[in-house]
């Protein structure tokens, strides 16, 4: 099988370089074409992007020259990493012109028919493709977006839940500096500290998870009827999001019963066979002090979510801890399992892994 | 005046440290006797002592001798760092032979003759002494505890709510490493990581937050009538506690209310007169992203304790995080100023500051 | 006395505000003009300073409205924590214009008229103020310099060695990210991070060490004749500079003589009465772990250099570590230490304290 | 292939943990025995061992039971990560029982006929084991060591160096916290702040490296014949070792002579063939600011040396960074390579891989 050639927005950033470094050796797709700024089009991408990530990056990669991001480039399958401010327009001129964009820009999720896709917990909103086709006259072309970095956790361990009737969910956030991009936070802000502040977290916390654990409504979706309330914290960790729950759920589960829930979720078919799908999307570690955000965030290749210190809660019933890798799951990792569930649905144009 | 000299139990470790560099220039205490294990005993004092705070000890104290656990002694105020363990029973020893104890350790907080102070939220409940005195036969001893570290800011900042009839308290805290003492954490556990556990803690922060807030009836505390529940986590910050806060209060109150309630909070007379009072017991701080750990932990020489991010929580009314130093406010600190309140109410025999 | 108005140039950022805050209960100067860039200028400083410091900053400072740099202002005493490129120029019409400039720039350091002074190690230099009055036909105007945050230790450690003939200097650092200023070192460069490089840094512990050790000839100064090595690295540390030096020294002395000439070493009157000296310039750590960057950096509230580990160096002769606070000893709090030395010697014309 | 079943000794400590992780995948060798201290004995791995990297142990070694020190075990072949004080003897004894001894502690390391192996390096010394066979009386054992963790960057990056005539080297390091164990280094020492002492470590350095780069000459190793000056600091960071080199060199070689060295590096067949032995055991990295200890401690899996910086020092010549991975290259990987060695060599009787 031949890979199909992809081109990554916003390519220099933080996200942008997990792209790449998540794509390394994909099996289907292949990184041809980089997009950045105008500031480092026209050079070399070894040379315009400053590595942030482990090592320097993968050395096809590294000659490939920076597009700026109003060329026309060939890709059928794009990944977005741009800044939320020049997502909102260009994203949809993209898909509009049959592009399949598969972005982690917060600007389009809450758009209607643009799907907030999370394989394992909602499939069948991929369907939204099919509506945003032929409502705006798509061929080829569809914008489908991964959720906020925090808020990852929160779906993946409450989705093996929604049988219980959530109702209520008070999230409460250590976040690692990663999620803020490069140069993002000041080490002056955050060595030795704690911040209670992640600018627009909160309210997309409160949101993104509601609809995502919606379900398909016809042509859109219905969210999720429960009450949220998030607070944000940043912390002096490198990556990894932690978010201490409560929830409240309807039926009253044993607790057991709630374990034996997250251990047998799985993705359905054919989610859990993508290259990129985790062998198990959530594990539950007994140990009375995890997850732990450096021990377990690397858990299946940053992909698993892991959950832990279930216990009863006085106030809502139910209280746990959920770790998310907040640049795999989080971000890249996500928008990389959404484009191979895309693929396997046939939404790629041409292409048949 | 002649100062009074004060013995410090458990001085060789972290939080003894702590009482002897606070009470280095204290107007009306003086450390004359450091009481350590057997293995310190017979030592003196700047030998005996792994000092884990900044610099080193203060040059009188160096030179003293460590007394044993067992040893008699001749102060009559005594402050307790003592493990939970050695404290249960030599604490209400001393008592009993007289001294004036006043402990951080946690074994006898519970204990129902035993007043939880935080002079500034819960002065009357000193009357406690008289209780014990009478039921225990006690003269001059007395034993009065200070609350767990993490508790500190949850009472300070709710202390001056509890006319809106709080009913619901849902805490989530950030931990720092001195909280468990010296060696306590290991690096490799908590560098780049947080840990959702701290052994003992919730329940702590669930318990002594409601007798704390409660009110002296007859011969013993009445605790506030509020469910409670907390989450724990340790981060790598070296001192200060964080707690994200959601609480309900029964009179649903204007945010600019609870504002002025804690901008107008001060100790009653005289414990705003106190040597270790400080000037604002909380300060509100308007800024976004305030309270920070580093930033915010020394206010009012680490007595202060910052609350800030006040707003609504769709959960249960009203969300905020609120910082207090835990080894200063959060221990030795309250506990000398508990002292100081003993002192100026008469309970220190023969001393009149 | 009434106080002397002094003005900040560069108030806003990380050294000026370091300037604000040592200078706010400061005995003889009193901070009546903040000076900042143009996106601050016509603002409150305390709106227009992102304070980066503990809390927040001196309610009579926090008032004052920023001046854009080009301004006419009044202060006859002008503190500069300019960056290198606004200092160069502006610096010296400042001191043409009749102002005392102290100054934390490194843009006029090796200027041959303008002292590099530190006043308990050369405060003889002090008279390279006449030379630029006469040569410069300066009248009331001047411009001192301090030097490099990472100088500081070496010059301070080597001040009183300098009689046993220094010839060769190795030093290696480990510097804190407050070196950089604000916003400075990205989180994401530092957490659990080394990075063996500063930007500038090896050139000037390099060339800066020498003619601060120097001595007064006629007109300039003559530098030490020693080689100079530095190798810089950036540490995950708040505030300190660490150097682990290895030094050649002609008369070959007894460690125990080393160790002598630290403890004895006190600046030469009137330097050691000034209000911001330290009673000890130098202090000898005999632990075998210190000096710590975190433990010693307040030492004489962040104006003492701590050495320790002195040893025999199997290639140099001796080696030890010296530890200073870089943003008090390493910048403002030596600025201010100068600007003491110029009252007292008579150049602040008509402030006598 | 049928796989070679192995001992590790100290199997539940930090560096036996690394050990067991490394040797999960591994093609030739297996672990089938986990020897602990009289504590852990009798417990299953899993229950034992309180896992300090990350996830959890692999599940073969999970249900393993801890056998005691003093239990007699099977498996030819022995990793041992014992405390220095239960090596001493015990490793000599095992040898002496017939078992093929890779060691980690530093015991045994200076005993003239223990080769201290670093593959790449001096693989010829590895013919040691044929001395201590033939004057011990040993018929299948043997006991090799690996040098300490900080000596390894420096071995690695000086051994394509040695043809210029290596006669002076000053060491400076930053270690990593992994490097003292578990608990090992206390958190409240270490969080912002370096401490410039490392217990034992410089004088490994000084001599370990030297009997390193030394040449087997008839029944002995001959040392480099250099003068070592080391200097060692701990730094808060969870894994990799710098050291900041100043290196005098004979035959002056042209800075691009060094690189081109260090770019040709290979080890000798057999060696870059071993199933550890990384690409290429030295990289040079040409960034300014580069080899940084997060981002280049994992190069080759851990196993890859990183250099940089190489530049002119004024006072030796020579200097440059360099950086290793401390668990893995430092210790564990490095003596797994070693048996590695030991197989293709013939040395481990009857497995031929």
């Amino acid at each position: 099988m031949e890979k199909l050639g992809v081109a990554v927005l916003g390519a220099t950033g933080a996200v942008g370089q997990r792209f790449i470094q998540l794509l390394e050796n994909h099996p289907w797709f292949e990184v041809r074409e980089v997009i950045g700024s105008s500031r480092s089009a026209g050079q070399v991408y070894g040379e315009a992007a400053n590595w942030v990530l482990d090592g320097g990056p993968p050395a096809a990669v590294s000659g490939l020259e920076v597009k700026p991001l109003d060329a026309d480039f060939e890709s059928l399958l794009v990944f977005s990493a741009l800044p939320k401010e020049a997502a909102e327009t260009r994203e949809m001129e993209l898909a509009a012109a049959g592009h399949v964009v598969c972005t982690n820009a917060s600007a389009n999720r809450m758009v209607a028919d643009v799907p907030l896709l999370l394989p394992e917990a909602n499939a069948d909103h991929v369907r939204l493709v099919d509506v945003q086709r032929r409502k705006r006259g798509w061929t080829t072309g569809a914008l489908v977006a991964n959720s906020n970095c925090t808020v990852m956790p929160v779906v993946m361990s409450l989705a093996p839940l929604r049988k219980f009737g959530v109702r209520k969910i008070l999230m409460v956030s250590a976040q690692a500096i990663s999620g803020a991009g490069y140069p993002g936070v000041a080490s002056l802000d955050i060595l030795d500290n704690i911040i209670p502040y992640v600018s627009g977290d909160e309210n997309k916390m409160e949101t993104e998870s509601l609809r995502m654990l919606g379900t398909l409504a016809g042509e859109e979706i219905a969210w999720l009827d429960a009450v949220t309330s998030a607070s944000c914290n940043r912390a002096p960790v490198v990556d990894g999001h932690l978010v201490n729950m409560s929830v409240d759920m309807e039926a009253r589960p044993e607790l057991d019963e709630i374990v034996a829930a997250w251990e047998a979720f799985r993705g359905p078919a054919p989610v859990n066979q993508l290259p990129s799908a985790p062998e198990r999307p959530v594990q539950y570690l007994p140990q009375i002090d995890r997850p732990q955000i450096r021990r377990d965030r690397n858990a299946g290749n940053g992909m698993t979510t892991s959950v832990g210190r279930l216990r009863p809660c006085p106030l809502l019933g139910y209280k746990f801890a959920a770790l998310a890798h907040n640049t795999i799951r989080g971000a890249a990792g996500s928008s990389i399992l959404n484009a191979e569930l895309l693929a396997v649905q046939g939404y790629l144009a041409g292409f048949h892994p």
